[in-house]
């Protein structure tokens, strides 16, 4: 089996459904966390293929952004969609979701982050952020509401599930979204929570704020 | 053979790189190109999965999301990389033009279209545009620094190298790089613009400003 080293922050974030692939399947990993505050992420930044991380480091071969990271994985292990029109649709949907990630959740969480004054960030709240949730959220609704399985894609789990409702959590915690108003975004999440095999995980992995 | 369509703006923009490889695979396809100004967009919108262009139609079964369908055709027709880890550096530099594409491109480009003051704009080229650009520029060149093919994932063309190098020319015809001072990137752009399957659809196609 090869040997994997998952590198990423002290946080679930982009790399969280990773993690979660290599526990559905059963594969041993490292699991690498990096911080800010003691320098041990800048001590490696110049070391990564983009200066970026998630990095999957498969046998030595590093493999460089989230979304290539969990498809790789999602291939290797079976949760990428049984055929080339569902993994067509699991990319789809996370490719939408990173839409939302850069274009909706970026400008307001930069803008926090930055100390901007309050007025602005209400209104990139306002103007930005509600508006592209509520779409991303309807687009999420609408092929729920087609779904017979209740998963995104197909009849079966596929690593587009995990990035979607693992960033459901991120939002939740950060006061930004109420999941359980969304019947169907919130029994998605709880299906794919109550997988046997992530269960041990999801109770037992650190409690982080991202 | 399945019959095709792909639905897009009259804009080479994120659906080149699939109809570039269509024709690389000697694959026929219908280019459908609907217009905001003849209302030929409004009235398909609501009948596109996320309400969003481009979108490929395979025997009537709709695929959204520029990457996805991308890769789709990349996968069908043998230009996603020949390993599993050759398919996830394609996906990671794909994403990587997507991250710049939304983050470093975009908000001078909306800046632009919403009529913003010229001072503003000054600040968002100068602080958001120029260093996001170089940065990206200095990974591709990086990864061509490495390349023993000249192309950017293994021995051959793959769909990333298209993805980027019709971005690079979007940039040029907007005053927004030169990537003739860029000799990597430059070589890369001939080297795919000088394929034999391709050669005919560059001249051929339709001249548009995106």
């Amino acid at each position: 089996m090869p040997s994997y080293k998952l590198t990423y922050f002290d946080a679930r974030g982009l790399a969280e459904p990773a993690r979660e692939l290599f526990h559905l399947a059963g594969v041993p990993f490292e699991d690498i966390r990096v911080r800010d505050a003691d320098g041990s992420w800048t001590k490696i930044k110049d070391s990564t293929p983009f200066g970026q991380i998630p990095v999957l480091n498969v046998d030595g071969h590093a493999i460089p952004q989230s979304a290539a990271i969990i498809r790789y994985l999602a291939n290797k292990f079976g949760y990428a969609g049984k055929t080339a029109e569902e993994q067509a649709w699991a990319d789809a949907i996370v490719d939408q979701f990173k839409d939302f990630f850069n274009i909706t959740l970026r400008p307001l969480t930069s803008a926090i982050r930055e100390g901007k004054p309050e007025e602005e960030i209400a209104k990139i709240r306002e103007e930005v952020f509600i508006p592209g949730r509520d779409a991303y959220f309807k687009i999420l609704n609408d092929i729920l509401e087609k779904s017979k399985s209740g998963f995104l894609v197909g009849e079966g789990l596929t690593f587009a599930d995990l990035v979607v409702i693992e960033n459901f959590t991120t939002l939740e915690q950060n006061g930004l979204a109420n999941v359980a108003e969304q019947p169907k975004l919130a029994a998605l999440r709880e299906k794919v929570y109550s997988q046997d095999k992530l269960k041990e995980w999801i109770a037992s992995r650190p409690v982080t704020q991202f």
